[in-house]
């Protein structure tokens, strides 16, 4: 492990301690000044590994700017413990200082009677605000959209962009970029906070300076390609418009960020077989963890009951010749590796949109090549490998050279025919608007197990005359 | 297929052939025309798209600021072509209009010839800065950041500021933030320009509006986790120092994104037993893809000799029992995919931060719980289905209770070993400084495959004194 991160482990345990020693012996003027030079996300990490019963007490020694960042860090079991604790006044001030879009991810998370709560305390321009954000699809850009930013108009002049940005900048997420609409609040264009701050002449006009060629997401969107794009073009905010082309609200970087972290764990998670879930491992229950994986490992179970059936139709030859069983896992496991390498590259490509669904055949082409070359190279190695490992080595005179032969030539169509349905599996999901990363792991590795049985009984019968 | 992305890629398909007809034809002025509303990113795509013998020619269609952020979003093969192309004051123009941290970008993809003219094509101060960050190890801090940034004296007022942020801003990667430093260049503080722009008192000094407390990362620094830190603190800019604290150079959000992403990929490619690289999968060489895949299948191919091996060595009972051959790829299955389950969640867990290596005993009892849970109920499911389905239904008489048994009680011990190899394999190669991700996937399988086998053997002799 790096000695950087051993360090910060030390540091941190000693810190958790301390704090926690100082909150037992009631010493809460010393936590308050240790808190002051601590950055929210970090107090919010050690409060969450705190006992709870001290949560509360120490929540209530923040200042309220500090509070409100501190609350948004932290797992949502501690906000909603924190919630149920709170004074309506609190729970105002707290809600008062968050911007639109943490509240809605908080709210996410809740259960119905807290997220009741939560709107009750809101004041009412933010409450109907949140209606409007949750009334899009999950997934969608408006879902992860706020709708606090700076509108300009095009008539506006540099110096006046300036008083709008003072006037309204603290209630807004960002004040980077700026949008400009025109009356009926179509987006027209953007200007930057360089421009604005580099343009010379204060009193240009906005619609002279700004860029009048802006992309922009659908509200309906899917939030992971919005995010794709805005990595894409390195914007650090995304404008969402409505159907009619109207600004509604905007996408930050660090919302993209946590998007991007998101998918990338999702297609982790169900490549593995698992059903994914929001909540960091460690603060999911036994049960949840078994709920996540156990349906997958049992479709996974039942569906090699085909492999088994095609073992048992073939015991009469497997009975004639037993070593052939010796390499009914290396077969299979070969097959199912070179699968997944093929179904990993593709269902990644995917969704960094490297490969579209019209690159189908480049695909299947490139993989028919790779599985040729990839198939050749094995199959020679084993060859050698099996002859005078299996045979001479250990001395097994059921291993032939014919045997050796049929492994080999297993391995050839094998990996061939893996590599295919590899490629072939994600891309044919994508294009039925099934999700890649899901169908792929359970299909891929029925059909890569029965064809490689197949193949090899079937090589073994011509090959062995059994 | 999301109906967006059809209208998409048709567009898109349309506006690469009208492009293509518009150079044929030699149109160029309507081509300069065409590219003038476009984004330099959409551009860059559209080229790495085009026969190759068109790039040069539209290329030099592009005006000079719109050129230099086209060229940092080509391929790096396209970029390769376009600069072997340029004449020496195009090459001098185009690194004259680049961020320093797109130049180094493209430099490392570079072969050294192409490097030694870049930098000798680029000014003196820009040279020494490029050969600076180029010393950095490459997967540190110091590799990714940029040293084009505004820095600011305590001592300035917030008006001197933005003569300071006029002066340098052009030149500069960002001026959202501005870092604060002592004569000897320590890193003291930062001031957003929302601060600066909202601040009424344009006679205030940074030292007293500035924020003391900055989070930096060093030079050396491994760049995941610097990333990981700006995701968690949602940092857009995160300032970089040596080992004196002295302020050096700056890592901005969109870098960030593109290692986490990097990273992500890294990570699946590995679990899937591929030997990462960065070019895009269309773009890569079948013989590359092959190299990058061979490694692994080969490793994992020549270990599933010890499998063979213990298959072989109970060859006596699998004779005497010939139905138990027909669970053999179930039961192997079934523990790689816990152990898989497992695995990939601690390894995205440790890439993420979620989990330490000091989690490890709460991690191997968590999974111990699962695994128990998992293996009971995967058990029981199968001891029906085999009685049932593989008995009584497909009526194999070989099939009795006592055998369903032993695939029952293998089930519940492989699951339960799965999960805890699967567990630990990954946190002691990250104790050990091995990457989780590549350890992981060949041990994991070789130990679990060996141990579902013996497993299963040794209820076999007990329980059906074969």
């Amino acid at each position: 492990m790096a000695e950087a991160e051993e360090r910060f482990e030390e540091v941190y345990d000693e810190l958790r301690d301390e704090l926690e020693e100082l909150c037992h012996e009631k010493r809460y003027n010393d936590l308050r000044k240790r808190f002051l030079d601590m950055n929210p996300a970090d107090i919010a990490w050690l409060f969450d590994d705190m006992p709870e019963d001290h949560l509360p007490v120490m929540f209530r020694l923040l200042s309220k700017e500090v509070a409100a960042d501190v609350f948004i860090n932290l797992e949502s079991d501690s906000q909603e413990m924190l919630i149920k604790g709170f004074s309506n006044s609190e729970l105002e001030a707290i809600l008062d200082e968050m911007f639109l879009d943490d509240t809605i991810d908080v709210i996410e998370e809740m259960p119905a009677n807290v997220v009741k709560r939560i709107l009750k305390y809101s004041d009412p321009e933010t409450r109907s605000e949140i209606n409007k954000i949750l009334q899009y699809p999950e997934d969608s850009a408006g879902s992860l959209m706020t709708t606090e930013f700076i509108r300009l108009r095009r008539t506006t002049t540099v110096a006046g962009a300036f008083d709008v940005i003072r006037q309204k900048g603290d209630d807004s997420e960002t004040i980077n970029v700026s949008y400009v609409t025109d009356e009926e609040r179509h987006l027209i264009g953007y200007v930057t906070i360089r421009t604005l701050v580099l343009e010379k002449d204060t009193s240009a006009l906005i619609g002279d300076i700004m860029e009048p060629n802006v992309i922009s997401a659908m509200t309906t969107d899917d939030k992971e390609s919005v995010v794709q794009r805005m990595s894409k073009y390195d914007f650090d905010t995304m404008p969402v418009v409505d159907a009619e082309n109207r600004l509604v609200g905007i996408i930050t970087f660090d919302d993209a960020i946590d998007v991007i972290e998101e998918e990338a764990t999702e297609d982790i998670e169900k490549m593995a077989a698992i059903t994914p879930s929001d909540r960091p491992y460690l603060r999911t229950a036994v049960f949840d963890i078994w709920k996540s994986r156990i349906p997958w490992l049992m479709i996974l179970m039942l569906s090699s009951t085909f492999t088994g059936m095609i073992i048992s139709s073939f015991e009469g030859a497997l009975a004639s010749c037993v070593v052939l069983t010796a390499f009914i896992p290396m077969l299979m496991g070969t097959g199912g590796n070179c699968s997944n390498q093929t179904s990993a590259t593709v269902i990644r490509g995917l969704s960094l949109q490297e490969i579209e669904f019209r690159d189908i055949f480049k695909v299947i082409w490139k993989e028919a090549k790779v599985g040729l070359l990839a198939g050749a190279a094995l199959a020679a190695v084993s060859f050698i490998k099996v002859l005078l490992f299996d045979g001479m080595l250990l001395g097994n005179p059921e291993v032939t050279p014919m045997v050796s032969a049929v492994i080999s030539f297993t391995l050839i169509c094998t990996v061939f025919c893996s590599k295919i349905v590899g490629a072939f599996m994600p891309l044919f999901a994508k294009k039925v608007g099934a999700d890649p990363a899901v169908m792929a792991s359970p299909f891929i590795t029925t059909v890569v197990d029965a064809l490689s049985l197949v193949i090899y009984f079937g090589f073994a019968t011509v090959l062995l005359g059994i």
